[in-house]
């Protein structure tokens, strides 16, 4: 069989995913310093796509639930954004980068850019599930992303390197939020996250959640059959309300689209972590595993409901 | 905080998963062997639940598109179903068989029974996801599930240890498949499974398959916060065709709601492997990674179609 195959064009890329402590809330010293270690990047290794950590300006505020904080929120063209597109136009890179975005006053979103390199943005994405634990108060930082006009909430963004599947942090625990941007044709997913443990945690807890949220985003990999990038801060956090604060466990890595690990930072060494995506790889995988072929559509319906189980019905 | 926690009446029990070898076609001989062993494994581990692995009453025969294994098949209330509902009776034990189900003339489905100990049939489960690729023609045998009237083609099943999500192997690939189990509030999943390398497969690639069967189905538990549970098949089955045949990589496995493995084979040891399962720790799980609080059902339609890239419409 010796046809021209519709994988022919496609020619694997580097790409490299930021793993850093970023415990200050300087954002222009932040930027300063991840550009500097991007341009090296780029000129010594001739990565094409780069994928940054969350909010990876500053420090993870979300600690504590402090209106001031909104402070450090920017508009989608501010400053941070400028920097970040100088950097991609200059070097026609791929980026992906995370903000604390101020849509309107009151009105505030987790949301990630992609730069296109010379052509500037391609799209953003506005974290859709947010969560809320101890030590995660997001869900008063952070409206949940939504339904645009046009656009469904999970849709990926164009770029010359591919479409991407972009989704955030707590986004990463929804198979639904990888499925759908692959139903809608993305070629990859990347997800910018901030995840740590509580310093005095048990070891054994400690392992079973690095375990689990390494193996769910695998997983995310395997069901769909393509490549995920997840880039993950690292580094103890103080918690301005005096708790013992939070430790980020890096781990960042790139799977394939078997979810085999092509790249796997360990949980203490900064850097920016880097693999080999080959997308004509996606065409092969699914076609020995089609799994496309046979979701069964029909009786999926119940997806779109919070509960199944009997409830208590209002009287007529 | 002191108050009567809803998990207080759960006692945990002992479960069981099936790995065996079942080369044969004699379908009196396997199961009288197997329960031999469900016997003595019962006596002596005080063991529950018991999950069978799929079509463990013969050789795996979808090897082949050949219509003379119909003959396999057997009504829901057939010989093999009759057995393991006599055994379930006489010493109380929560049984997940599989079988090949004629259901009617020219309908066949590949179904699991639960069989809850004296209180008989619990209910069935029609695999809805149905493979076909090389070495696995199931397609030409097997009806997918259907939705029945009132039931929805996802519905767990209810027995004295807990409401079980029964899906059969092609289904574990699907995320959704076990969400909607979850939703219609399973306690757990159980997955009879008959899966295999090609013997020749480079070993990398069978590493690979291998790795991204297990991580999927751990990250089933993660994403539902339940145990799962995972009967596998081992050794080799000839191909009738004269082909390589299969080599079943058995594996069988536990895990816990965080996807920690609480048991799990190796590929070439049949026996039953067992874990103690609490159900007590999904609430603890949940309350900690509270995943269904935040499920964007409203962004979820999209879930119900078969792609999302544009089509080419029909004229008008």
């Amino acid at each position: 069989m010796s046809a021209v195959l519709p994988t022919d064009s496609i020619k694997p890329f580097k790409a490299a995913v930021m793993q850093q402590a970023v415990p200050g809330f300087d954002k222009h010293a932040a930027t300063a310093a991840t550009i500097g270690a991007l341009r090296q990047l780029v000129l010594e290794s001739g990565v094409e796509l780069v994928v940054l950590q969350e909010l990876h300006a500053t420090a993870y505020f979300c600690q504590q639930e402090n209106p001031d904080y909104f402070d450090l929120a920017e508009p989608l063209d501010g400053p941070t954004y400028q920097a970040y597109a100088a950097f991609a136009a200059e070097y026609d890179t791929v980026i992906v980068m995370s903000q604390f975005e101020r849509r309107a006053p009151g009105l505030y979103h987790n949301t990630a850019q992609v730069i296109d390199g010379k052509r500037g943005r391609a799209g953003i994405f506005r974290k859709m599930h947010i969560p809320d634990d101890p030590g995660y108060y997001e869900k008063f930082y952070f409206t949940p992303g939504d339904l645009r006009p046009g656009l469904s909430g999970f849709e990926p963004i164009d770029t010359r390197l591919g479409r991407l599947g972009v989704l955030v942090c707590w986004d990463q625990w929804y198979p639904e939020a990888a499925r759908l941007m692959a139903l809608a044709g993305a070629d990859l997913l990347v997800y910018p996250t901030a995840i740590g443990w509580t310093p005095t945690e048990a070891p054994d807890e400690k392992a079973r959640q690095l375990a689990a949220w390494q193996t769910i985003q695998r997983a995310h990999a395997i069901a769909n059959g393509l490549p995920v990038l997840v880039a993950n801060r690292l580094g103890h956090e103080a918690d301005p309300a005096g708790g013992e604060g939070l430790l980020f466990w890096g781990h960042s890595f790139i799977a394939g689209p078997q979810g085999e690990l092509l790249a796997s930072a360990p949980a203490d060494v900064p850097g920016f972590y880097t693999a080999t995506i080959d997308l004509a790889r996606t065409e092969k995988v699914r076609r020995m595993w089609p799994y496309f072929r046979d979701r069964r559509v029909d009786a999926y319906a119940g997806l779109t409901q919070r509960w199944l189980m009997p409830d208590i019905p209002n009287k007529s």
